[in-house]
């Protein structure tokens, strides 16, 4: 083998098993949580039709660029999937007999052909739960008290900010941001915890954003009254009064879920343009140790509709957390990884016999790894302390014939003779 | 959207709610034995090189007639993988550091553009285990003990078949089979069981195999003497006593490995003829509602050695199993699939309470859905019938002031009042 083709595609890694132990459990913590909230799990293919993907109301023209493309034996052309949303809205339209509100869970592999950053790579797990089918506000107060239950389990503080579509809309409409000044004034707002007012008025006036607009957002922002009674309150539109209604409705429901973690209401969280209609939230560590979203986002009552066209309505919130990124977050705390074994049993020509012991020991429910190279002691205690496996059975012919078996604790180096019938309890004693 | 576009990838399907529960409940339930015995997880990428899949030591030709190609952006010359033994193999060449013997399992995606039959899909879930670095019979031992404790927690009654490469080939040797007919002797010795002597005789002659050769096959066949024992006298060379020693070693490990599953030695096993060196196995239902093997796998020492070219030896052993065709499996048993939550709460214009109420149920470790549609009380209860959802708490203003809620037992349609406090009890006492 050319040593240069032994090596990953670039935006591609192995994930060794110290990293996949971590991944594995995260992985499975998001099941539990989804599935304690009712949600179901569903499976689509990586593969889809490119013209599925490309179509009208998906991912948008940007994200087509990133999209891997191939062909079949059949010259068919087909797209690695760069999302799970597109192939959720495919299943919608496929299964016109589903019963509504379909509360679904995917955790699966998409695929970006996008630039490679620290962090970033072109193959990566998305965690997304979805709910089709329910324009109440239930609906976002049980994914944002689901995602706190989840962060709770994983160990990880997080506070959430939320806003809502219709409010910021609203309110860029009635300080006169034309629609296609819409974007780039949201962009600058965005900014504003971190740059200030006058840090904004700078934004606007380098995004060329008209002088009499500037000084309108400008003196908005100068009266500092962005609480949400003070938006209702300066903001008499249908549109606005809207927005703050849904708002209040939800937090009045996170309220009576008896959720204790902070929810910010963040009245320039826009979350992109094309896709939200209402809600949208952001998920950050309380430490801050990771300064980018750990989660997201919102309400998307069109888009399905849109994409299948049968004239229906498909009312939509979703929520979506990356699972490399939390495990940035947990490695980041230095937790010890827990160890691949829980006890190395180690035959002294003995393998017979220790095979049916280290058997019974696994149906008691223990992980247990048998030294299959043939190790001489001294290197298999060394393999055991390398691993960070804590307890060693060491099992040889005197052993044998007194129907016990020497237990070795490796974290105080210290050795007792435990009879085999109490080597399982001696064990699940201290594990 | 067009509804032509609307459908699956050929060779692609989605997997639905009840069926997707089932094959996380298999996913699961294999990862913890895996783990029980020791194995460690990775994930290696779908995406590879095309260079790295096709280079000589690979799949071989027939495989990669299969495989789906696709650039990325750098015009970069990739491929999906068809397997994961190739991303191992490069795994193990990128990592010269990594202590042997490396138990890993990898449940993950292959993909191969290959002929489309009933059951088969292009993209499909295999579940690995190997063990590189240790040419001693433990290791197998290992794997097939941990192939009967995976399908009894499955509750699947299996047998498996046993063969070893080197006791056929010699066998074949002795018989006088040159090298460049051995791959059609094995296909008509592998029938034996189904088509009897007289049905290999005509199947040799049929594959214009030499009539000395046909005869001299014939007349080892009509000795019926293919027990181990009965081998090893009628054959002296060191390959077919290799073989001899090597499968009675491992079944003396099974039988110290406490291994109570029937394990049958069949002399004509071949599985295939480039990769495996040593034992071979086939998993099979003992019912036989499937006729085909369940899980496979096999000793490999020469190939991950030859594959990197590194100088080094890599003797290596492994096993798979199908999460689809164990799927069937379990479907075929008609096993009630479970229901996606254990209790449906229905609030009556109590809807911030009845949050509170599930989340408390949640926390207690129940899966609970809350009715979010706003639907009337009838057609809530029909939607619990539908989804097989057993218990039903109903959660109106009466109840409130009451403290309690209606707990409804939906396959004995009877309900009572329960006070809040003690729901969470009730409903533990029966689900």
């Amino acid at each position: 083998m050319d040593s240069t083709v032994l090596k990953s595609v670039k935006g591609t890694k192995d994930f060794m098993p110290p990293e996949q132990m971590q991944r594995n459990w995260i992985r499975r913590t998001l099941e539990e949580v989804f599935e304690a909230y009712g949600c179901k799990p569903l499976e689509t293919p990586t593969l889809q039709y490119y013209e599925l993907l490309a179509s009208k109301y998906g991912g948008g023209e940007e994200i087509l660029k990133e999209v891997y493309r191939l062909r079949d034996q059949g010259e068919r052309e087909l797209a690695l999937r760069y999302d799970l949303t597109v192939p959720l809205a495919k299943v919608v339209g496929m299964n016109p007999e589903m019963r509504l509100p379909f509360k679904r869970y995917e955790i699966g592999k998409v695929f970006r052909d996008g630039p490679v950053k620290t962090g970033r790579l072109r193959e990566f797990i998305q965690c997304d739960v979805d709910i089709i089918g329910t324009s109440s506000m239930l609906a976002e107060a049980e994914l944002i008290s689901m995602a706190f239950a989840a962060f709770a389990k994983l160990g990880l503080e997080v506070y959430i900010e939320v806003n809502n579509r219709k409010l910021l809309s609203g309110v860029l409409q009635e300080l006169g941001v034309p629609g296609e000044r819409a974007a780039d004034v949201m962009l600058s707002l965005d900014k504003l915890a971190k740059i200030g007012v006058e840090g904004v008025q700078g934004d606007l006036r380098e995004r060329q954003v008209e002088e009499p607009l500037v000084a309108a957002i400008t003196s908005f922002l100068q009266k500092g009254a962005l609480a949400l009674d003070a938006l209702a309150q300066q903001f008499s539109s249908e549109l606005v009064q809207q927005g703050v209604q849904e708002l209040q409705q939800l937090f009045a429901y996170l309220r009576g879920a008896g959720v204790t973690g902070e929810v910010r209401f963040s009245p320039f969280l826009a979350r992109g343009l094309g896709i939200y209609t209402g809600t949208v939230y952001e998920i950050f560590l309380q430490d801050q140790s990771i300064t980018s979203s750990i989660g997201s986002g919102g309400r998307y009552d069109e888009i399905i509709g849109r994409f299948l066209g049968d004239g229906r309505e498909y009312p939509a919130v979703g929520i979506s957390f990356g699972l490399d990124v939390i495990l940035a977050a947990l490695s980041l705390r230095a937790e010890s990884a827990r160890p691949a074994a829980d006890v190395l049993v180690i035959p002294l020509a003995t393998e017979e016999l220790s095979l049916g012991l280290a058997n019974r020991l696994r149906a008691d429910g223990l992980r247990v790894e048998l030294e299959l190279a043939g190790r001489k002691l001294k290197k298999a205690l060394d393999y055991a302390n390398k691993e960070g496996i804590a307890y060693v059975l060491i099992y040889g012919e005197n052993e044998v014939n007194s129907g016990q078996v020497v237990a070795r604790d490796m974290r105080e180096g210290s050795e007792q003779t435990v009879p085999l019938g109490l080597v399982s309890s001696w064990l699940g004693e201290r594990i």
